[in-house]
């Protein structure tokens, strides 16, 4: 047995045994040490380096690592196997892609505006936010020795006189304190549950009145975000967000998939959702609003069909293999406890509906949100994740399809890529004569730049292209201070050396980078194409481009059609929408009729398989040019260079 | 930190951590040593014994060890506090009283022919044995890319097909293995559920077709017996018993109840009998049955009041606090996965309901069982487990109530006393003449003496009061070599001296043992009279006395009525009738008839309160004698003195 050491920037330590031939990347996760590894450790990537503090490694050869950073001991810790004790540096950079968890600070109102709006919006669309919640204030005679009603009883015939109901349900969770609750205050108590029909199912009883809660969750395959909000009001009491933790296992969901059909993997992956992920979240939700888990008594989570198999713990193989046939579109009946999720246990948990494998409930429950199927015009909506997925209709139709786009929105499969957290760039102008950019950098002023995300991705390729510096396939083609070259003859960009980071390496762009972000906006331009040719359309008819998603609100929507990824129709037809996903989970968290809405949206959504439809091989291949290779389909990107 | 080192006759040892003043029996049970507290560890029953290997402890008095005890290393371990590294033995008596997993061995039919005759029995008292769960073989088409229905729903429509019901539902613990099912063999499948009306609930789906199961659990206070049987023959498929895991913090409910109102007690006491004792004994009738544990589709448990508190970790104070109110005598809609039960996770568990804090599910299954409710004669159902209940009546009414007899009856509070495992004597006769006993003992021939089960200390008292060694008080009245007398002048009879028992140790018992166990025959008889006596009624009016419980089949009646403990009947009136509350649950399992007609005789059943009866003081008084005070209610008993 050797002793392996992962120290950080910080200076702490975690140390861990290990046998000769064990794998570091996989003792990393086994230790709970977070090193990205979007590609799942197959060493495409990259991302996951580490630093030899002292000892060795048998590290396999990698094109990621120079020969002068191999001599300085770096290594990529997916390549290294234990051959003895050993120290590795972890980098912080080397996390970058995670994110901790962030609370919002509701003081400002903007974010409860959102939500307010949301509310306004889809009632006046027709859906009803009333729900069937009820808290009702009951004083019972204690008991005595002439009047020995075990306390079950006691709180039913107590809640049947109250409510008029005729059937009391107590679900296990509310039974385990009820003894106690109801002697706080001397059989005085504030009964709060579910009236359906002629039963109450009593879910929580407290001695003093509090309010009741509901969560709504947005389990992206990078990024998780969640509400917690009045059951009643559906007032804004919390928000909070972090990483989703199976990124360890793989930046999307192909290699998820892969790895949860290893043994174990199902529980490893559900594990890293659930007890690292959505539970802390859950927690610092309660926390931030000074309420008690057994007071969330509904929830509802949108996520992808990948993201919810995986949340379940149900085997997400079939949903990449042809036919590719998840085991459920739409799944009731799920309860908390199924999860162990830190809720109340009896507290439902709405799954908004897939409607195939690769359109999610996260866009079921974004197009309720979108409220594309209350308008007449014909409105595109586009949802930047992980991958990229449009719904495309109006009030008589819908037709939606998927997209491999991959990561790159989100920073993912980009050498000096990340999410659009502090030090990210998330905005670039170039000077056309002397190359210099002028960056926009996330965080505090005096913030160093980290990396890249998705919409500075966008800016500097439009700017790379737009002052010559790049060619239509994305080469370089000017020479200059910052534009390098590596040994191979591979050309980069260079937005900070490395006496100007943060990192201490350099942050740039370079042509496999753009090869990669190329062909994710040429999937997405392919998509929007071949979904209207289906329909004998073309992006003339769009009225309204709705973008919704991870990219963040930073995407300028211009330079993003400069590049031949969003149609080139007005600007003003483009509105960012913001994550659409948790805002329909809010809606179905709070509303029964919301929930039977979008599960009615589902049932009414075409769904449009690009992978076996003929034209879209083509298409795509036409759309990895920048702009495009018709050029006339982008005549404002054209008049621009 | 002290080094604390439990060490075991056959030289196995377990190491603690310990800090100075750490008690040594808390120490054992943090590390799961065995060791036998039925005082629940305040030092009253002198059971904890340890001897010292090496080091020393800080020991506080006690009469429970005797000074050459004490120099020979012995300590009651509740009494020990740390003070430096030690090592004590932990003798194999020291956890007599707990009892390892036994699986019954079926192949003789004796025990499969019980349950045979109950269901018949129960049968032709008008209880229906059929149920509503079903297996159904589909042959569904494979998906394909034009069929791309998810498994869910595929499964669904075929089940609304074959079975010609409206809904189907699909519960987490089935969905979870359902992609894995179907493609087992591309499709076909057999499908067990339960139907109910128009509505299908889906439990378990498998490529062969597999008996559906289910599992009667009796939770007694000392023991737990479970039987695994075929859910639509109700043929028995494994039998399972061990000791109840809880036995550690208590021998009875009182010390236990004492102990779940501890900080996290009721989460240890749940995990002692759940993980334990039901998981353990679940996994043995699995095995045993060549099982899965999906396989097991609906359970029962009948348990007294306290012990289904426990089991479901619900508070436990309120039942022995005046006015006694249990959370619940009554409680539906538990499922095996609220209690982490290795079983299906759906399985609906019911629980036998209580009718009172100290009639609970045990005796109301047991009454069941004992048919006393489809007779026409007044028959007396006497359940002798660590407590005493009675149910007295016909098949026009009932009338129950309980009485403190404590644990003497298993052999609990008795200072040689154990349950009727190997070495147990279970029955004696005493030579009037030398006063020398014949002992009939429980194992393989040769086996040697380890103490007194329940039956065995009814047979000798009874002879030490004919033999005239002991007064109708217990004391003792004849000297001789068996006649001894500890420094206080306590008398005690001999039935295997040092040399002759398996542990080394003198087996005895003292005038202290016999006191115990006056006073627990005397709660049952006076229990027995003031119930008559509050109907206008005594002891002629018995046609049938049927004696269940643990107190085991080697009960001599005679010998019990001889002592003044069941009434002065005819002998042929008396009949043992084993595990009666496993017998009803049995039937309960099985059959939500015979668990409707268990409410209903709960609800039927009138609960008599004697702590509060005027007249139970004073007959419990009186039977506080051999055979009582007023002789003349035991006839026979002088006769044969």
């Amino acid at each position: 047995m050797y002793e392996v050491i992962f120290q950080f920037e910080d200076g702490q330590q975690v140390k861990i045994s290990a046998q000769a031939g064990d794998n570091l990347l996989e003792l990393a996760r086994s230790a709970n040490v977070a090193i990205d590894a979007p590609c799942s450790g197959n060493g495409s990537c990259g991302k996951c380096r580490v630093k030899l503090v002292s000892g060795e490694v048998n590290a396999m050869p990698t094109s990621h690592i120079s020969p002068e950073d191999l001599a300085d001991g770096w290594r990529l810790s997916c390549g290294c196997t234990i051959c003895g004790d050993v120290t590795v540096l972890v980098p912080d950079i080397a996390s970058a892609y995670q994110s901790r968890m962030k609370t919002a600070d509701l003081s400002s109102g903007e974010e409860v505006a959102i939500f307010e709006k949301l509310m306004a919006d889809v009632t006046a669309a027709g859906v009803d936010f009333s729900n069937d919640f009820t808290t009702v204030e009951l004083h019972m005679a204690a008991p005595s020795l002439d009047d020995t009603m075990p306390d079950n009883e006691r709180i039913t015939w107590a809640l049947e006189d109250a409510l008029g109901v005729e059937h009391v349900e107590i679900p296990f969770d509310c039974m385990l304190h009820l003894a106690h609750r109801l002697r706080e205050d001397n059989f005085h108590v504030f009964a709060s549950g579910l009236r359906k029909g002629d039963t109450f199912r009593l879910m929580d009883v407290r001695a003093k009145e509090e309010p009741m809660c509901a969560v709504a969750i947005d389990i992206g395959t990078t990024t998780v975000s969640a509400v917690l909000m009045d059951l009643k009001t559906g007032k804004l009491l919390a928000k909070a967000s972090s990483g989703n933790g199976q990124i360890r296992y793989g930046a999307d969901v192909i290699n998820r998939i892969i790895e949860q059909g290893k043994p174990g993997g199902r529980a490893k992956l559900q594990k890293a959702i659930v007890d690292e992920t959505l539970n802390p979240i859950l927690k610092a939700l309660c926390r931030s609003a000074g309420v008690a888990k057994e007071r969330i008594l509904r929830m509802c989570v949108a996520s992808n069909t990948t993201m919810n198999h995986l949340l379940l713990g149900v085997e997400a193989d079939w949903v990449r293999m042809e036919p590719y046939i998840p085991s459920f579109f739409r799944w009731q009946g799920l309860k908390a406890a199924d999860l162990r999720l830190h809720a109340h246990g009896d507290a439902d948990v709405v799954l908004a509906p897939n409607i195939g494998s690769y359109v999610g409930g996260d866009i079921t429950a974004g197009a309720l949100a979108s409220l594309l199927w209350d308008k007449d015009e014909f409105t595109l909506f586009i949802d930047l994740g992980t991958n990229g997925e449009l719904v495309f209709g109006n009030r008589d139709f819908m037709m939606s399809c998927a997209c491999s786009a991959g990561p790159a929105f989100e920073g993912g499969d980009i050498s000096c890529g990340m999410r659009a957290t502090d030090g990210a760039i998330e905005a670039i102008t170039i000077d056309k004569d002397t190359m210099e950019p002028t960056l926009s950098i996330v965080g505090e002023p005096g913030q160093k730049v980290v990396g890249l995300c998705g919409s500075g991705i966008i800016d500097l390729i439009s700017e790379l292209y737009r002052c010559g510096i790049i060619s239509a396939k994305g080469q370089f083609v000017r020479e200059g201070k910052r534009v390098r070259r590596d040994e191979h003859g591979t050309g980069r960009y260079v937005l900070a050396f490395e006496d100007e980071s943060a990192t201490g390496r350099e942050v740039s762009l370079n042509e496999v980078d753009i090869d990669s972000f190329i062909r994710a906006k040429g999937a997405i331009f392919s998509a929007i194409d071949t979904m209207l040719s289906s329909l004998d359309m073309d992006v003339s008819v769009l009225e309204h481009v709705l973008v919704a998603g991870g990219i963040g609100s930073g995407i300028n929507m211009k330079n993003a059609v400069n590049i031949g990824m969003l149609p080139d129709i007005p600007l003003e037809k483009f509105s960012y929408i913001g994550n659409s996903s948790l805002a329909g989970a809010y809606a179905m968290a709070l509303s029964t009729h919301a929930e039977e809405k979008t599960y009615e949206l589902a049932a009414n959504m075409t769904y449009l398989e690009l992978s076996t439809n003929p034209g879209y091989m083509d298409n795509f291949v036409a759309a990895c040019f920048i702009p495009h290779t018709n050029g006339s389909l982008f005549p404002s990107s054209r008049q621009e260079v």
